[in-house]
């Protein structure tokens, strides 16, 4: 993490994956995020993967480096508080971001009554208020029939396992929530902003042009497998086992194929053979499958290792695939050697590497991520620090069941 | 778009999605973007999907409402020109975003040599400076040894076909120049800003619990096909060959599912044959064959409408797969219905919808996104109002090769 927001404080209203992570985010950049949860967790306290004692490993991950409140928000004096919490003075204060439905005295209205600057920053579903998550607008966006298949035409769907709307759409929400901070700090205007989860698919699909390809071509793009659309790229398997993926984008990338596995000859065959230019990548993604015979065989006979030796500063663009465990145990990318990771203690999980911001600042310097809050932590201190309530008076919202802490 | 980030001005120097992405989701904000290509245009200018006359829909896409100046980047004095562009003074201007090897003259020392304060924003592939893509990233994150293969074991890899670590490294470059920015115009400072993709998809698996898990467990979740991971989801295929998905994240959705398909009673006896609790995500998944095989023939003894009429209103998540063609011409969310979308002309594509920002702020109406410049087609306006540059300077530096219009 780093200081850069540090003056900021925003109030979070979630669950899964979308706003914990828009928050979280901001959490990174120093700002005082409160999660605010019902007493005993929201819906994704214990959502996979989880430890064998089942801590959530998902939840520390998403909630890293934020505060906790418990509060019993099915009651009016739990939501009460929360509202008093999301509208508490202060200029960096009075910021809300929330993927839930929501409570009564906690919509916008409400809490613009209290506050007249708020923000509220929330993520529904469909823009006409229908539910929808990452896995239906997935299947929605056509991805999936297009995925793992081969040329031979659309099979059954096959969807992705990164939840990839919901990452896109909460890196949306950290950037209007600075855009809507920025305003309110140039012109003391608040204001609701609303982002549908499938309008973050549309927007994407219509951004990386497969909208018109539809509308202007009238088709759209089959299943390839692995290959790269309109390029080449392709997995070979090496002859122990593994898969790489090698890819040529530009012509240097290209000619370093060649030069690297001394297959320039042979390929400049696959030129003549085919007829096309093979410096564009038009020509490449037309030969493709010539290209691919050649290189198939030169993988088939290396292994890992060689084919990583001759490749190594060649200009070769390419990367072995990894499983998870892999990922984890052998590549340093992932570990303390990159500064990207710490050695963090979670409370209830043990002592594991986790990851800060995936962007270095030169004028704020990389502090230690903290960890992930226990559920409620932070009640008591954000009660006296945000609302200035008494230990007496805490006391009594403990007793009354409409506070909890560890 | 809207004029939120009006006052600022970008200026890009890109390639590809994840740098265009971050510049193109400042431009739909209202800021000025100027995109700096090479004469003849960069290495994504003619990139697939393209129409029939080779103009590119992905370049349209993800360039729109931005501005296009071409200089002859391999020469000093474009680069020269392209500095002092990049450099110019005005407290929301100095902001440079790239993607590419810096060009000399263009690195972040000499462009702080001109202006004390400029930010620059750097995607690089990894950490050390090597190259990384999309491509090889996923290859690397584990996703495609658990995508697309059923229980049976890992396969081969199925890499996504959503550029989704782009994707994301465009989204966190637009939240990191707006902190950057905020930290500029609270203390006069600017800073250099560097982002791996691979950092973006090695923090991204420490947010979704897969370092811990491996570190934690000493174990990684295995390749499930389309199943939910912990929870119950699944495809199933329809009477009329279309297929469905359908989940059950809390206990509300659980239930629905058993109302609306009249499957209740049963249900219940697979969690007795089970002997697992269907109202926690754990029992669920735990008992997933055994829903879906209920679900399965019950699907298949319908109709894709049939299924929609059964789960309409009934707080069933569920959603049919389409693709992209059904996904443009018949689901009215991906259509000027949508607010999200507009009809655009795009010179040299035609007209076709083209969406904005997934984000609706109330304080700053949206507006009809712009077309995607033509290459060089601010060449001569930035020359002069950015530079104050003379009519006759500008026809010198056209007649000399160092700047092109269109």
């Amino acid at each position: 993490m780093n200081r850069l927001l540090q003056d900021l404080r925003i109030v979070e209203f979630s669950a899964f994956v979308a706003a914990p992570l828009g928050g979280m985010t901001m959490a990174q950049f120093g700002a005082e995020v409160i999660r605010i949860d019902p007493i005993g967790g929201a819906i994704d306290y214990n959502r996979w993967p989880v430890t064998d004692t089942g801590a959530s490993l998902y939840w520390a991950g998403l909630n890293k480096a934020k505060r906790s409140a418990a509060l019993a928000l099915d009651k009016p004096e739990g939501r009460e508080l929360a509202r008093a919490i999301a509208t508490a003075p202060g200029p960096g204060a009075g910021i809300v971001l929330t993927n839930l439905p929501p409570l009564r005295g906690l919509d916008y209205a409400s809490l613009k009554a209290e506050r007249d600057d708020v923000i509220q920053l929330r993520l529904i579903g469909n823009r006409d208020g229908t539910a929808a998550v990452d896995y239906t607008v997935n299947a929605a966006s056509g991805f999936p029939l297009v995925t793992g298949n081969s040329g031979a035409g659309p099979g059954a769907p096959v969807n992705h396992v990164l939840p990839a709307w919901d990452i896109a759409a909460g890196l949306y929400l950290a950037t209007a929530l600075l855009a809507a901070e920025r305003h309110r700090s140039r012109t003391g205007a608040g204001q609701e902003v609303i982002a549908a989860l499938s309008d973050v698919m549309l927007a994407t699909m219509g951004n990386l042009g497969y909208v018109g390809d539809v509308q202007i071509n009238g088709r759209a793009r089959p299943a390839i497998g692995n290959d790269l659309y309109g390029s080449f790229g392709r997995d070979f398997a090496t002859a122990d086992g593994r898969r790489v993926i090698i890819i040529a984008l530009t012509p240097r990338q290209w000619r370093a194929i060649g030069t690297a596995t001394g297959l320039t000859d042979k390929l400049a065959l696959v030129g003549q053979m085919m007829e096309v230019d093979l410096d564009t990548e038009t020509g490449r993604y037309e030969a493709k499958d010539a290209i691919a015979a050649l290189l198939a065989r030169w993988c088939a006979a290396r292994n890992l290792a060689e084919i990583a030796a001759a490749f190594a500063g060649s200009g070769v663009l390419w990367g072995p695939f990894q499983d998870f465990v892999g990922l984890v145990r052998d590549d340093p990318r992932c570990s303390p050697q990159n500064p990207l990771f710490a050695e963090v203690e979670q409370p209830g999980i043990g002592r594991y590497p986790m990851p800060g911001l995936p962007l270095d600042f030169s004028a704020s310097p990389r502090e230690p991520t903290p960890p992930a809050p226990r559920l409620g932590e932070h009640t008591d201190q954000v009660l006296s620090e945000v609302l200035g309530l008494s230990t007496a008076e805490i006391g009594r919202l403990h007793d009354a069941g409409i506070a909890a802490g560890l």
